[in-house]
Protein backbone atom coordinates (compact mmCIF):
# COMPACT_ATOMS: atom_id res chain seq x y z
CA UNK A 1 0.00 0.00 0.00
CA UNK A 2 1.27 3.31 -0.76
CA UNK A 3 1.23 5.89 1.89
CA UNK A 4 1.68 9.46 1.77
CA UNK A 5 2.88 11.10 5.10
CA UNK A 6 2.36 14.78 5.63
CA UNK A 7 4.20 17.27 8.11
CA UNK A 8 2.42 20.06 7.71
CA UNK A 9 3.55 23.91 8.21
CA UNK A 10 3.42 27.11 6.22
CA UNK A 11 6.75 27.76 5.52
CA UNK A 12 7.40 23.98 5.16
CA UNK A 13 5.16 20.99 4.19
CA UNK A 14 7.45 18.09 5.24
CA UNK A 15 6.39 14.66 2.65
CA UNK A 16 7.60 11.46 2.38
CA UNK A 17 5.82 8.43 0.02
CA UNK A 18 6.46 5.26 1.50
CA UNK A 19 5.06 1.56 -0.04
CA UNK A 20 4.19 -0.66 2.67
CA UNK A 21 3.44 -4.70 2.98
CA UNK A 22 2.28 -4.92 5.96
CA UNK A 23 4.78 -3.12 8.38
CA UNK A 24 7.68 -3.99 5.85
CA UNK A 25 8.44 -0.41 4.19
CA UNK A 26 10.33 0.85 1.03
CA UNK A 27 11.17 4.45 -0.08
CA UNK A 28 9.72 6.02 -2.72
CA UNK A 29 10.65 9.54 -2.48
CA UNK A 30 10.40 12.31 0.16
CA UNK A 31 10.66 16.38 -0.14
CA UNK A 32 9.38 19.55 1.22
CA UNK A 33 6.74 21.93 -0.10
CA UNK A 34 8.64 25.43 0.61
CA UNK A 35 6.27 28.69 0.51
CA UNK A 36 8.16 32.49 0.84
CA UNK A 37 7.47 35.44 3.91
CA UNK A 38 7.78 37.75 0.84
CA UNK A 39 4.44 36.25 -0.85
CA UNK A 40 1.17 37.14 1.34
CA UNK A 41 -0.43 34.35 3.27
CA UNK A 42 -3.45 33.88 0.81
CA UNK A 43 -0.56 33.36 -2.03
CA UNK A 44 1.77 30.84 0.66
CA UNK A 45 -1.85 28.93 1.47
CA UNK A 46 -2.87 28.40 -2.64
CA UNK A 47 1.07 27.64 -3.58
CA UNK A 48 0.30 24.75 -0.64
CA UNK A 49 -2.74 23.60 -1.73
CA UNK A 50 -1.46 22.98 -5.62
CA UNK A 51 1.60 21.22 -4.22
CA UNK A 52 -0.25 19.08 -2.49
CA UNK A 53 -3.26 18.42 -5.13
CA UNK A 54 0.75 17.96 -7.31
CA UNK A 55 2.06 15.49 -4.80
CA UNK A 56 -1.19 13.47 -5.00
CA UNK A 57 -1.12 13.34 -8.56
CA UNK A 58 1.85 12.12 -8.32
CA UNK A 59 2.25 9.69 -5.88
CA UNK A 60 -1.29 7.98 -6.03
CA UNK A 61 -0.91 7.08 -2.55
CA UNK A 62 -3.86 5.30 -0.92
CA UNK A 63 -3.78 6.51 2.49
CA UNK A 64 -2.38 9.80 3.74
CA UNK A 65 -0.94 10.20 7.59
CA UNK A 66 -0.87 13.34 9.03
CA UNK A 67 1.63 14.52 11.82
CA UNK A 68 -0.59 16.11 14.19
CA UNK A 69 0.14 20.00 15.04
CA UNK A 70 2.88 20.79 17.62
CA UNK A 71 0.63 24.17 18.88
CA UNK A 72 2.78 27.00 18.81
CA UNK A 73 2.23 29.34 21.80
CA UNK A 74 2.66 32.66 19.68
CA UNK A 75 -0.84 32.96 18.63
CA UNK A 76 -0.45 34.43 14.90
CA UNK A 77 2.06 31.61 14.02
CA UNK A 78 -0.69 29.31 15.68
CA UNK A 79 -3.21 30.42 13.02
CA UNK A 80 -1.28 30.59 9.88
CA UNK A 81 -0.23 26.80 10.95
CA UNK A 82 -3.29 25.61 11.39
CA UNK A 83 -4.87 27.36 8.37
CA UNK A 84 -1.44 25.55 6.51
CA UNK A 85 -2.71 22.43 7.77
CA UNK A 86 -6.38 22.95 6.98
CA UNK A 87 -5.71 24.03 3.16
CA UNK A 88 -3.49 20.75 3.31
CA UNK A 89 -6.75 18.67 4.15
CA UNK A 90 -8.53 20.00 2.16
CA UNK A 91 -6.42 19.11 -0.89
CA UNK A 92 -6.30 15.51 0.49
CA UNK A 93 -9.93 15.18 1.05
CA UNK A 94 -11.00 16.01 -2.36
CA UNK A 95 -8.61 12.98 -3.30
CA UNK A 96 -9.44 10.31 -0.56
CA UNK A 97 -11.24 10.59 2.75
CA UNK A 98 -8.28 8.31 4.03
CA UNK A 99 -7.09 10.34 6.15
CA UNK A 100 -5.31 9.70 9.47
CA UNK A 101 -3.44 11.32 12.43
CA UNK A 102 -0.44 10.72 14.52
CA UNK A 103 0.42 12.50 17.30
CA UNK A 104 4.62 13.33 17.84
CA UNK A 105 4.83 11.30 20.54
CA UNK A 106 2.66 8.38 18.97
CA UNK A 107 5.60 8.73 15.85
CA UNK A 108 8.68 8.33 18.35
CA UNK A 109 6.92 5.17 20.38
CA UNK A 110 6.13 3.72 16.76
CA UNK A 111 9.86 4.32 15.58
CA UNK A 112 12.22 3.78 18.55
CA UNK A 113 9.71 2.05 20.95
CA UNK A 114 9.97 5.29 23.28
CA UNK A 115 7.96 8.39 22.97
CA UNK A 116 9.75 10.67 24.51
CA UNK A 117 12.87 9.67 21.80
CA UNK A 118 15.47 12.49 20.88
CA UNK A 119 14.96 13.50 17.05
CA UNK A 120 18.09 12.19 15.94
CA UNK A 121 17.18 8.97 17.00
CA UNK A 122 14.18 9.12 15.49
CA UNK A 123 15.61 9.79 11.87
CA UNK A 124 17.94 7.51 12.70
CA UNK A 125 15.67 4.76 12.67
CA UNK A 126 13.78 5.82 9.62
CA UNK A 127 16.80 5.50 7.96
CA UNK A 128 17.38 2.21 8.76
CA UNK A 129 14.23 1.24 8.27
CA UNK A 130 14.86 2.21 5.05
CA UNK A 131 17.54 1.07 3.88
CA UNK A 132 19.47 4.14 3.48
CA UNK A 133 22.76 5.24 3.74
CA UNK A 134 21.87 9.04 4.87
CA UNK A 135 18.89 10.56 7.12
CA UNK A 136 16.81 11.98 4.86
CA UNK A 137 16.93 15.90 4.99
CA UNK A 138 15.58 18.69 5.86
CA UNK A 139 13.83 17.58 9.25
CA UNK A 140 10.19 18.52 8.36
CA UNK A 141 10.56 15.69 4.95
CA UNK A 142 12.18 13.15 7.86
CA UNK A 143 9.58 13.36 10.29
CA UNK A 144 7.13 13.24 7.01
CA UNK A 145 8.59 10.20 6.40
CA UNK A 146 8.41 8.75 10.03
CA UNK A 147 4.82 9.29 10.31
CA UNK A 148 4.58 7.54 6.89
CA UNK A 149 6.11 4.10 8.40
CA UNK A 150 4.18 5.15 12.09
CA UNK A 151 0.51 4.33 9.81
CA UNK A 152 2.28 1.43 8.32
CA UNK A 153 3.12 0.15 11.57
CA UNK A 154 -0.20 0.53 12.72
CA UNK A 155 -1.95 -2.26 10.65
CA UNK A 156 -5.61 -2.65 11.80
CA UNK A 157 -5.18 -0.30 14.56
CA UNK A 158 -4.88 2.66 11.87
CA UNK A 159 -8.54 2.69 11.78
CA UNK A 160 -8.60 4.46 15.12
CA UNK A 161 -6.43 7.26 13.86
CA UNK A 162 -8.91 8.27 11.05
CA UNK A 163 -9.34 12.27 10.89
CA UNK A 164 -12.89 12.72 12.71
CA UNK B 1 -17.37 47.42 -8.31
CA UNK B 2 -18.89 44.18 -6.86
CA UNK B 3 -18.07 42.77 -3.49
CA UNK B 4 -17.99 39.62 -1.60
CA UNK B 5 -17.85 39.67 2.14
CA UNK B 6 -16.98 36.57 4.08
CA UNK B 7 -17.42 35.68 7.91
CA UNK B 8 -15.47 32.65 7.85
CA UNK B 9 -16.26 29.94 10.06
CA UNK B 10 -16.23 26.18 10.14
CA UNK B 11 -19.89 25.21 11.22
CA UNK B 12 -21.16 28.52 9.02
CA UNK B 13 -19.55 30.42 7.03
CA UNK B 14 -21.58 33.77 6.52
CA UNK B 15 -21.42 35.57 2.98
CA UNK B 16 -22.87 38.71 1.30
CA UNK B 17 -22.55 40.45 -2.24
CA UNK B 18 -22.58 43.84 -2.93
CA UNK B 19 -22.01 46.59 -5.65
CA UNK B 20 -20.76 49.23 -4.94
CA UNK B 21 -20.42 52.76 -6.25
CA UNK B 22 -18.06 54.46 -4.32
CA UNK B 23 -19.69 54.40 -0.95
CA UNK B 24 -23.20 54.06 -2.45
CA UNK B 25 -23.86 50.14 -2.27
CA UNK B 26 -26.99 48.07 -3.45
CA UNK B 27 -27.21 44.60 -2.07
CA UNK B 28 -26.51 41.32 -4.86
CA UNK B 29 -27.64 38.33 -2.64
CA UNK B 30 -26.19 36.99 0.44
CA UNK B 31 -26.64 33.46 2.76
CA UNK B 32 -24.08 31.01 4.56
CA UNK B 33 -22.51 27.68 3.49
CA UNK B 34 -22.92 25.29 6.28
CA UNK B 35 -21.65 21.98 7.13
CA UNK B 36 -22.11 19.66 9.47
CA UNK B 37 -20.92 17.96 12.65
CA UNK B 38 -21.72 14.63 11.64
CA UNK B 39 -18.95 15.09 8.81
CA UNK B 40 -15.79 14.33 9.30
CA UNK B 41 -13.36 17.95 9.67
CA UNK B 42 -11.49 17.04 6.58
CA UNK B 43 -14.88 16.52 4.75
CA UNK B 44 -16.08 19.78 6.05
CA UNK B 45 -13.41 21.40 4.61
CA UNK B 46 -13.53 20.18 1.30
CA UNK B 47 -17.55 21.48 1.21
CA UNK B 48 -16.09 25.05 2.17
CA UNK B 49 -13.41 25.10 -0.58
CA UNK B 50 -15.70 23.73 -3.03
CA UNK B 51 -19.31 25.99 -1.62
CA UNK B 52 -16.47 28.88 -2.21
CA UNK B 53 -15.33 28.37 -5.43
CA UNK B 54 -19.22 27.98 -6.49
CA UNK B 55 -19.40 31.31 -5.00
CA UNK B 56 -16.77 33.14 -7.07
CA UNK B 57 -18.24 31.45 -10.05
CA UNK B 58 -21.31 32.51 -9.72
CA UNK B 59 -21.24 36.05 -8.37
CA UNK B 60 -17.69 36.79 -10.29
CA UNK B 61 -16.64 39.52 -7.53
CA UNK B 62 -13.84 42.08 -8.27
CA UNK B 63 -12.39 41.94 -4.70
CA UNK B 64 -13.00 39.86 -1.37
CA UNK B 65 -13.23 41.40 1.97
CA UNK B 66 -13.08 38.94 4.87
CA UNK B 67 -13.96 39.42 8.73
CA UNK B 68 -10.65 39.08 11.21
CA UNK B 69 -11.33 35.68 13.53
CA UNK B 70 -12.34 36.36 16.92
CA UNK B 71 -9.64 33.83 18.84
CA UNK B 72 -11.61 31.41 20.56
CA UNK B 73 -10.34 30.84 23.74
CA UNK B 74 -10.72 26.91 23.01
CA UNK B 75 -7.61 25.98 21.26
CA UNK B 76 -9.44 23.19 19.21
CA UNK B 77 -12.50 25.36 18.22
CA UNK B 78 -9.38 27.91 16.84
CA UNK B 79 -7.57 25.36 14.93
CA UNK B 80 -10.91 24.19 13.57
CA UNK B 81 -12.13 27.79 12.85
CA UNK B 82 -8.43 28.67 11.32
CA UNK B 83 -8.12 25.98 9.25
CA UNK B 84 -11.73 27.20 7.99
CA UNK B 85 -9.91 30.42 7.08
CA UNK B 86 -7.02 29.46 5.39
CA UNK B 87 -9.04 27.06 3.24
CA UNK B 88 -11.31 29.90 1.94
CA UNK B 89 -8.18 32.13 1.71
CA UNK B 90 -6.93 29.44 -0.88
CA UNK B 91 -9.99 29.30 -2.73
CA UNK B 92 -10.24 33.10 -3.36
CA UNK B 93 -6.40 32.88 -3.71
CA UNK B 94 -6.63 31.14 -6.66
CA UNK B 95 -8.65 33.07 -8.06
CA UNK B 96 -8.32 36.96 -7.54
CA UNK B 97 -5.48 38.59 -5.31
CA UNK B 98 -7.69 41.50 -4.24
CA UNK B 99 -8.24 40.06 -0.94
CA UNK B 100 -8.74 42.03 2.23
CA UNK B 101 -9.56 42.01 5.93
CA UNK B 102 -11.14 43.77 8.70
CA UNK B 103 -11.76 43.58 12.54
CA UNK B 104 -15.14 43.18 14.25
CA UNK B 105 -14.22 46.70 15.54
CA UNK B 106 -13.20 48.43 12.32
CA UNK B 107 -16.70 46.96 10.21
CA UNK B 108 -18.47 48.22 13.60
CA UNK B 109 -16.99 51.73 13.70
CA UNK B 110 -17.53 51.94 9.60
CA UNK B 111 -21.27 51.09 10.01
CA UNK B 112 -22.34 52.77 12.90
CA UNK B 113 -19.33 55.49 13.68
CA UNK B 114 -18.37 53.40 16.66
CA UNK B 115 -16.15 50.52 17.07
CA UNK B 116 -18.09 49.14 20.34
CA UNK B 117 -21.19 49.18 18.69
CA UNK B 118 -24.24 46.34 19.74
CA UNK B 119 -24.77 43.53 17.10
CA UNK B 120 -28.02 44.64 16.50
CA UNK B 121 -27.44 48.61 15.97
CA UNK B 122 -25.00 47.44 13.53
CA UNK B 123 -27.37 44.98 11.62
CA UNK B 124 -29.95 47.90 11.66
CA UNK B 125 -27.08 49.92 9.57
CA UNK B 126 -26.77 47.22 7.52
CA UNK B 127 -30.65 47.08 6.48
CA UNK B 128 -31.06 50.51 6.42
CA UNK B 129 -27.62 51.28 3.75
CA UNK B 130 -28.98 48.56 1.77
CA UNK B 131 -33.06 49.44 1.85
CA UNK B 132 -33.93 46.46 3.09
CA UNK B 133 -37.17 45.78 4.69
CA UNK B 134 -35.24 43.38 7.27
CA UNK B 135 -32.32 42.77 8.49
CA UNK B 136 -30.38 40.20 6.63
CA UNK B 137 -30.25 36.34 8.55
CA UNK B 138 -28.40 34.68 10.16
CA UNK B 139 -26.15 37.10 11.68
CA UNK B 140 -23.23 35.12 10.14
CA UNK B 141 -24.89 36.51 6.52
CA UNK B 142 -24.93 40.06 8.14
CA UNK B 143 -21.62 40.40 9.25
CA UNK B 144 -20.17 39.20 5.75
CA UNK B 145 -22.43 42.15 4.07
CA UNK B 146 -21.08 44.11 6.56
CA UNK B 147 -17.79 43.59 6.14
CA UNK B 148 -18.70 43.80 2.66
CA UNK B 149 -20.07 47.59 3.06
CA UNK B 150 -17.49 48.43 5.13
CA UNK B 151 -14.71 47.53 2.23
CA UNK B 152 -16.72 50.04 -0.32
CA UNK B 153 -16.69 52.67 2.42
CA UNK B 154 -13.00 52.10 3.00
CA UNK B 155 -12.47 54.45 -0.73
CA UNK B 156 -9.14 54.20 -1.40
CA UNK B 157 -8.11 53.79 1.99
CA UNK B 158 -8.41 49.78 1.43
CA UNK B 159 -5.01 48.93 0.37
CA UNK B 160 -3.72 49.02 3.29
CA UNK B 161 -6.46 46.34 4.65
CA UNK B 162 -4.56 43.86 2.27
CA UNK B 163 -3.91 40.49 3.62
CA UNK B 164 -0.41 40.06 3.66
Amino acid sequence: MRILGIDPGLATLGWGVIEAEGSRVRLIQYGTLDTYPRDTFPTRLGSLYTGVKGLLDTFKPEEIAFEELFFSKNITTGIQVAGARGVALAACQSYTDRLFEYTPMQIKQALTGYGNAEKKQMQQMVRMRLGLNEIPRPDDAADAVACAITHAQAGRMREQFRIK
